[in-house]
């Protein structure tokens, strides 16, 4: 597996987690020695883990969940750091996701979620494909 | 000056360059190396040095060009990486911006940039402080 898919795999993981509303594993996705910063969609930034779970806990605690489906999820990496983006697809439309890993205990672990609301498609039909 | 300082100095810079439209300096804030992401709001994502810098040439052309002022920026240092969550306050409303950098040839450069609005302040008026 190489590194790309590493990340990739921890970013499904992510999506399994939030689909199943399964708190522990959602916890267990998130760093715990470095800053974690979240922001959800038209929410102002979370700062810090206290916030970012409580906001899970809270989400999760929705009697209606949320189900997304993934898809065109790219990673990149910059050394020990990582930046998966990707496209969020709900029942009431579609969202760009950035969640970015670091390389914590020999695992990728998340420090950020941001999801926001995809209105166009400036250049064309299709997201870009990188250069 | 702290690391902290040379970030937020960095993500200054980006908003100085946007404000007054200045592409060489727009250009040179951007690595060279790593590979490069923008989302701008309501965009899909925009991949590689060649279609970021392109966006921002269209946007600099607009004849009324866009004006914002940024505030709560708050840098995050992860290794050689660094990400800084601030709000950007324009005519027509606010976002919630994302720039992260890494450090290339000595110096702190963007590597993504990433906006969306700002809707709703769920937990209180303000936006929360670090835990």
């Amino acid at each position: 597996m190489t590194e790309h898919d590493a990340v990739r795999a921890a970013n499904l993981e992510f999506y399994r987690a939030f689909n199943t509303a399964d708190f522990p594993a959602m916890d267990a996705l998130w760093a715990r020695e470095a800053p974690v910063l979240c922001v959800h969609p038209g929410w102002t930034p979370l700062y810090g883990r206290a916030a970012v779970m409580r906001s899970w806990q809270d989400l999760f605690a929705n009697p209606e969940p949320t189900r997304l489906m993934v898809h065109d999820d790219r990673a990149f990496l910059y050394g020990d750091t990582a930046v998966v983006l990707c496209e969020e697809e709900l029942p009431g439309g579609h969202l760009v996701a950035n969640n970015t890993f670091i390389r914590e205990a020999g695992e990728w672990r998340m420090v950020l979620h941001q999801a926001g609301p995809l209105i166009a498609r400036p250049y064309g039909d299709r997201p870009q494909r990188p250069n």
